[in-house]
């Protein structure tokens, strides 16, 4: 008995050696194909270039969406397709104005200085030039204690994006709120309007925008831009010192709904073609970028995904589905969608795999998952460890895919790539295609790559 | 006996986690330090754009040492001084000129191209405009199988840097041996002068320097330069059709050697004075950018951890040197007086650590170190990780403290920044201020100054 089992442990490391080295034999393979062959960065360079910004609704959505099936044909994907979803329309109307004056004191002269900022998304218009005394807050607490002060004026959230957080997500949660709540808060107050400092910690004056929320709705909805942050530096020194008047002036509005799609292509699995894995991006951004990194970066990682494993004649076990997502930005619909129709067709989503952190170098995963499958998950860090995703953890996924999770239970992952630059460009006029690094975009693409092929191959 | 022993282990592990409970708010203490008041960018900036390309012996270098002297100072340094030592004085001359011409053929006109091409540091120049035919070479192997070809003419070496090592610097370490070896090989065979293509995967055709070596004295030393990498795929191209002649025109010579220095900051140990830990990076560059990542990073990045420390109130047990390295670049004479002077003195050094591969967001550490040490340094990973250093390996430490290594035994690290962008700009002219982002340098400075104290503590 002992040696019948001796005899089972070494036949059994036998054999867990050789699925180690063939899947090391077949993730090398991968990255050669990746590093030396991908069309990522060329197929980013016509997104960002040729299409550029690309809003639910915009006619830059609509060519986007026929690049992204035809980059999937192009990629052979097994079927390719448009899922239908409608989207919200929401338009800027116009160029964002903000212009402050300062009154003459008994030191100095009266003067205005032009303010570089942009709307907020889903935000409305002031429609006509606003006017008003700023009043700057910096905690909801603070905004609170002031609610009497409020009243009528410009609300200025100069709340820091926080540099001590080393993982600069999380300062983007900690200080989105004002983004999304602000502009509520605010006019529950009497406010006219709010200014919010950029998400952001970069070294330069760029105004930051993304969607804002007007979901109390027994309080006016109130026009709301963001502030670059050399800006919101001096609004705040002189809103110190004496009364400023801002001057705002955007534009924003929101069109009826209209028809986007869902980008999808696929590969069919061989041994269980009834059961799915995601692969994807969105495929929106906002209106004042290029959307390179957010989020271009993750739709032509997915569809090198598709190229790579197609050129290799990878045959996995399992369907995979590469999908670009429709109006994550400001709406979620593409992603909803998605979730809704596999529901309905009662397809089994067994697992969800999302690029939405921006084209900079792989550090790792974080993963949405059961802690029986997270320890199987980390067995495979040492395949993944050569091609720079050495981070493993729990926690993480994606905006469009989270609809899965939340109505089918799919486990899911998102690739967590080095953050340090993110929020210097996030929905920001310098995300252009020049701040993605060509290498750093392809090892995204490779490690997400790899990690597909081990869920397909072993399952969770 | 038995309670003896777990009383022992309560108490062994009491005082273990209580260290490292010390340990943990201390590195916190330090990133807190350094991400929110860190001085590094600000002191780059003006290395980079007041001051500018330092190459050993040129006015620069002693702008840079007075400019050092004065940060060290500034950052609170106990001691600072300058340390002499002779450094080559290798001169560009002018600028570097290259134009190929394409004889007429019968499809097509005879036409001329200029090449983007930089002068190989400590080559020699041409002095007057050299033209002789291109033959094209990817391998020492193929110079040797065509060496009666290669008589009168420019060798192109076209070898490309590999694109599937996923860690650069062994592309760098790989294609690098046609720049250090290039010109005595092809001399060999009568080359009049070789072209190189530039030691890159970067995606635009700036010509990337660094040093060559005549070594073997038996033959004639002959011109180099590197060449973009777009101009070379178009040599390579145009070679592969009809002859193409290069003129050639550098004016590259060795002027007598000058003095240059070390830059040293200084605290004193507490409790062993007499044993020193050293943390650099140098402060020469190439004379063709700003030497931002190449190793302006390292040097601010060095004063930072000084001013942190002081800032911190920091009292090392050891006495910790900041050294700003002179010539690295085209003679290590910095790296090698340090190390000189240290065995002449009999001093004691115990660690070194450097920075000198870019200021990119830290991934780890590289270290040249006994077993057991590394095994004590693994244990530390915890420590680390939350600032990013989650890789360390064996093998690794910096040209600079290399002699202290081979001449003391000295135990070693190197910081290792992700790799993926250095080679994009490593020694060309987009090797500037802008392509360092802020909290990435700092993350590199925290996460030294970590491993500093961590080695200061509990020694190796």
């Amino acid at each position: 008995m002992k040696k019948l089992a001796y005899a089972v442990a070494v036949l059994l490391a036998a054999t867990t050696t050789h699925a180690q080295h063939e899947d090391s034999v077949f993730l090398r393979r991968l990255a050669d194909e990746i590093l030396v062959n991908s069309q990522a960065y060329e197929n980013l360079r016509h997104l960002t270039k040729q299409i550029g910004g690309r809003l639910a609704g915009s006619p830059q959505m609509v060519k986007a969406e026929q690049w992204g099936l035809g980059a999937m044909k192009a990629a052979n994907a097994q079927n390719a397709w448009l899922q239908e979803c409608m989207v919200p329309h929401w338009v800027r109307g116009g160029k964002d104005v903000a212009n402050a004056k300062l009154a003459a004191t008994k030191g100095e002269k009266a003067s205005q200085k032009s303010l570089d900022i942009v709307a907020l998304g889903n935000s409305v218009g002031t429609m006509k030039p606003m006017q008003a005394s700023v009043i700057e807050i910096n905690s909801f607490e603070e905004l609170d204690q002031k609610k009497d002060q409020v009243k009528d004026k410009i609300v200025f959230y100069n709340y820091k994006f926080n540099p001590t957080f080393v993982r600069t997500f999380q300062a983007y949660s900690d200080a989105g709120r004002f983004r999304r709540e602000g502009p509520n808060r605010a006019a529950k107050y009497g406010a006219k309007a709010i200014i919010v400092r950029s998400l952001s910690h970069s070294t330069d004056n760029n105004p930051h925008t993304g969607s804002t929320s007007y979901s109390d709705s027994t309080v006016p909805k109130i026009p709301a831009v963001a502030i670059g942050l050399k800006d919101a530096d001096w609004l705040s020194n002189v809103a110190k010192q004496r009364n400023v008047e801002v001057t705002l002036h955007t534009n924003g509005r929101f069109l009826p709904d209209t028809i986007g799609h869902n980008v999808i292509g696929e590969i069919k699995g061989s041994e269980f073609p009834d059961e799915y894995i995601t692969i994807g991006g969105h495929l929106d951004s906002w209106d004042n970028c290029e959307g390179a990194h957010d989020d271009g970066a993750g739709c032509v990682q997915t569809i090198e995904i598709l190229r790579a494993f197609k050129a290799m004649g990878y045959q996995p076990k399992r369907t995979i589905r590469f999908v670009l997502f429709a109006n994550e930005e400001n709406g979620l619909r593409g992603g909803t969608k998605y979730a809704e129709e596999a529901k309905a067709k009662g397809e089994k989503h067994v697992f969800a795999l999302e690029s939405d952190a921006g084209g900079f170098t792989p550090r790792g995963f974080g993963f949405t998952v059961s802690a029986a499958q997270f320890q199987k998950i980390q067995g495979w860090q040492s395949l993944l460890a050569p091609y720079g995703a050495t981070e493993l953890t729990q926690g993480g996924g994606g905006a469009d895919i989270g609809p899965l999770n939340r109505n089918l239970g799919t486990p899911l992952a998102g690739l967590q790539p080095d953050s340090q630059r993110y929020f210097d460009l996030h929905h920001a006029r310098n995300d252009v295609f020049e701040a993605v690094n060509k290498r750093e975009l392809e090892l995204g693409a490779l490690n997400m790559g790899a990690l597909i092929y081990l869920v397909d191959k072993y399952g969770l």
